[in-house]
């Protein structure tokens, strides 16, 4: 991997793994159905700007999630970086399948819902069906020789059904998680707390990052966090004063449940934005910004509507200056503060 | 005042007290003029939404910035709040005769710029010609029995044009201001370093704040940032973790220096977002977020173009938390992480 690769240059403790979401998360919410060489394109650019994994598409299915009907088509197509993994997302037997065969990287998963609530409308299961359904993709899993997983906790910080998650919740959807892993023989690599519709603040991360890890020290914890209500990248900045060092982030914040009723507003935390705000804070990510940016400028044209992440409107902070060119400050700037 | 007064209910540590300049900083850099009905109106609501401060408007010369002719318009015909300060800029003498004239709450203030060469392009002044002026209007607003200022530090946090400001340099246009008051008989209310150009990053704000803190433990520090790269509520966030308690924000995320290309992108941190973090992390403001928001969509109305604020699309977190209505979440949020 790339990252893996560039890590071995920074200091263990200052390097952030940055997982890209934007080419499944993002574009399934899409109204238009974007066209695969376009979906190719920015996985591709995102691999060049120094991602080491993108999530390419979900194999869900095709009638529900017409949007990402050409996940084959998607990994068929890619011109492959080595050390890169590409990756789908599936939820069920079906899609691990489709997976498999079409040439994925496969990083196994296993999901529980802090909220059952959410869960029974998003899964169409309450906690019982998806641990269940859980165990038989551990088993499948396992069979195809993969003993490894990411675990994924949905609404770990607050449910649109059930308000707010306090974090005894979440460590109970962890211990669910663990236990079917231990069942079926798989350890994790990544506990991922989901911030799925934006109700996270950093207290309540530091809540519930804080509950998990006193229960299981050594157990590796990562965020997932949207932007719904504008405290992304604080409650990502908490995430990092707390020892989190892996990030799933949306290129140009593409994506997110559309639930909150504004599209542009509910993406994930944008993927240029958060890594700059760990290059400014002192953290490693092995991404080059201005390639990144223009992956974000990419991913508009591509929408064909404003994303809302802030980096790529205004570059990173220094790329402009100079003594040399004053005369470009424009009138309307004055009086500033 | 609204704040000071709400302020009594909460643990005065707590107590974090917002300045909106939306109505001024915000509408300054529109395109088109904004009706000052539209301005009033927008005041007015803001007032009734618990800001106890807001900046209504700039005396400044009408032909360089048109869009703030009407400042004395304004005055003229806003139904005023009681306990509520409507303040206006100025840059110079006949400015500040101007404010004086127009009824505006008169709040002195006193201001330079970390970079000089800033200064000199916004302006017009070089350091030496920046505290002049300030020693002619410390003159003045002492023969306006004014003996308390604001003082403002401009590009506290970095400058287009000379790229990152050491906190040295911050300290040094403290000591400028202080220096002036003294000489003129006025003390300070606050100090605001200002990241004029969003330049400013966790990092940054905390050496800023504790270079000057270490020379000037008693003097009050407060934050006028802008999100022009994302960061705007994680450097209020760090803001507020090391006691600062008092912020400049917009409405909305108006306004701001257009100067990064994307005028949406560079506004001030956005009012009710901040507000709604301060609430979260368990700071009071004396602020209704729910009329905030309400202001926040009339000030998009207003300038008839979608503006950054994210709480305004999704409302806070719990309002539509229900477990009756669940048939409400989209078939396209599945999938969701």
């Amino acid at each position: 991997m790339t990252n893996a690769s560039v890590s071995g240059s920074a200091a263990p403790d200052r390097f952030v793994r940055i997982v890209e979401e934007g080419p499944r998360e993002g574009f399934q919410t899409e109204a238009t159905v974007i066209a695969t060489a376009d979906k190719i394109a920015l996985i591709e650019a995102l691999a060049d700007a120094g991602l080491g994994e993108i999530n390419c598409a979900s194999f869900t299915n095709r009638q529900q999630m017409p949007q990402m009907a050409d996940a084959e088509a998607i990994f068929a197509g890619l011109a492959r970086r080595g050390g890169v993994r590409y990756t789908g997302l599936w939820l069920n037997l079906k899609g691990f399948e489709r997976a498999r065969a079409s040439g994925a990287d496969l990083v196994a998963t296993l999901a529980t819902s802090a909220s059952e609530t959410f869960g029974l409308r998003n899964n169409q299961r309450d906690r019982a069906g998806m641990l269940e359904a859980q165990r038989a993709l551990g088993a499948a899993y396992v069979g195809a020789g993969l003993t490894r997983a990411t675990g994924y906790v949905f609404t770990a910080f607050g449910c649109n059904f059930e308000g707010a998650i306090p974090a005894s919740q979440v460590v109970s959807s962890v211990s669910d998680l663990l236990q079917v892993g231990q069942e079926c023989g798989i350890g994790y690599d990544a506990m991922v707390l989901c911030d799925t519709i934006g109700a996270g603040t950093p207290a309540s991360v530091r809540a519930a990052l804080g509950a998990v890890r006193s229960r299981w020290p050594a157990l590796e914890l990562a965020l997932h966090l949207h932007d719904t209500r504008g405290l992304g990248l604080a409650n990502a900045l908490e995430g990092l004063r707390l020892g989190v060092r892996r990030f799933d982030t949306s290129v140009a914040g593409l994506g997110g449940c559309p639930f909150a009723g504004n599209r542009g507003a509910a993406g994930n935390v944008c993927t240029e934005d958060f890594a700059y705000l760990c290059a400014q804070e002192g953290y490693e990510t092995g991404l080059d910004l201005e390639r990144l940016i223009a992956c974000a400028s990419l991913a508009e044209r591509i929408v064909g509507h404003p994303l809302p992440g802030k980096l790529k409107n205004a570059g990173p902070f220094g790329r402009h200056a100079t003594r040399s060119s004053p005369s470009t400050l424009p009138v309307s700037c004055r009086p500033a503060a």
